[in-house]
């Protein structure tokens, strides 16, 4: 992924303003690092199917990855996670205020979208790949899921609901990627079953999410670890064996699967997935 | 504008969520009223070349009033104006709580691009239109005069920076407006034109404002006013006699340029800009 991190620090958000603390703090928590999971999910696609494709592409993972940290940054508010660490760096609230954190944040967002209809793509392409961010990152995919987690902080949820949580929370933006990836090679009816395929990923990463969130210390993780106890998470349910459980049975479906895709899409996502999906066994 | 508040009220935002105070908070500050006048103003300009578009056009109204808004709901919260009340009503974190305005607010900057993205124009049309509400939206428009305006509440700035701030958190969605407007009846040229116009009209709508929060009560403005002693604006800089005086003269020069705008234009924008451009006179 080396060439998507120095696409990433080449279009990092520039604005002039008359104050410096704007500028450094919009492009701060990117240059940060990250698993960058979400951009290689969308470029392995691309690769995939047509690699004279994946230097557009990269525009794409770039709007993804700026939505996904624009939420991290409001997740991390002193009003909702409140985390110091990030990245395994001082969140935004903590390096500068609260004001640099939500205007960042706020910018990341819109900013997602002007990347994309700025994008090399044709209008047609355009427009689907940002209605599909869209959808999938905003009031009925990944704000919703943060809202129930903030909500039920305090309360326990049923297991199901755990479910539509983590999948709005998490889910649709990785199966969104994988989506937007096949939308660019212009492959709608494969955008499907891998948007399916990235619910069930989603879902598997952040139960992972929610063991490591237990068994890793901070400095593992490079983000506030064991801070999640009042938080509904498959750990808290089920106990740390059970959804270690529940994260191998998930993995193996997922491994069935992509044995399933086209030899070109396994080869390429192999040695990625597997590395998340076999990480506790 | 009745056809366009049935409109918004027809589109509010559902989310099927599991807790009751999310969805409400998404349709509060859109039901609470305001004067619409960014919507007015699209409308406006598209009625006077092609009536027939105009109810299309409320798609693209409505993604505009929807970032607006959320932009209100952010310069609201504690850590940015703290003001309670907004529109006539207590403010969404005052309602609830700040993780429900945090995340109304990041719902809406997302959903309007959503709303964009799904609106009856062609694909080169929506793309023109989802990257105009990016850009003046975005981290070198709104947001950028919002961040102006939080550094430097305590520290004065000169009058050419009030002007920056101002363009920006202001006068460029209500550039952005009429240029919208042109963009769907497909005229690009006047787009340009009506552009500058707007960011003057911009400017002028911020210096009354300014003047309205020293001289109007809360209860005449439906939100909190003389709340902005600390702030950089024309009336702290230039003094009240000032600040109208250049009020004025900015009005003469927009009475002008309207004058030479097509009839049809004219005509259908006139009785809307008068009542802002002469309300000190």
């Amino acid at each position: 992924m080396q060439n998507f991190e120095n696409f990433l620090l080449d279009n990092l958000p520039v604005s002039k303003s008359i104050h410096p603390t704007y500028e450094k703090a919009l492009g701060q928590m990117l240059r940060a690092g990250g698993k960058r999971f979400r951009p290689a999910l969308l470029l392995g696609v691309v690769k995939s199917y047509n690699k004279l494709m994946v230097e557009s592409a990269m525009h794409a993972a770039y709007a993804m990855e700026l939505l996904h940290t624009y939420s991290l940054i409001h997740d991390d508010l002193p009003a909702m996670d409140d985390s110091p660490l990030r990245r395994g760096k001082p969140t935004l609230h903590v390096m500068f205020d609260e004001v640099t954190a939500i205007l960042a944040g706020d910018a990341l967002n819109t900013y997602s979208f002007e990347v994309l209809s700025k994008a090399p793509f044709s209008d047609y392409t355009k427009v689907q790949l940002i209605q599909e961010l869209a959808v999938n990152g905003g009031l009925n995919g990944m704000v919703l899921g943060q809202a129930i987690d903030c909500y039920f902080e305090n309360k326990p949820l049923s297991i199901e609901d755990v479910k539509v949580l983590h999948t709005n929370k998490t889910a649709k933006l990785i199966a969104a990627s994988l989506k937007m990836g096949a939308i660019i090679v212009g492959r709608e009816k494969l955008g499907e079953v891998l948007y399916d395929f990235g619910i069930k990923l989603g879902l598997l990463f952040q139960i992972q999410d929610d063991i490591l969130d237990v068994t890793q210390s901070s400095e593992e993780a490079g983000k506030t670890t064991n801070n999640d106890e009042d938080k509904n998470s498959f750990v808290t349910l089920l106990g740390l064996k059970e959804a270690m459980n529940q994260a191998n049975i998930l993995a193996d479906e997922l491994l069935k699967e992509l044995d399933s895709f086209d030899e070109n899409l396994k080869n390429e996502l192999s040695p990625l997935l597997r590395k998340y999906i076999k990480r506790h066994k």
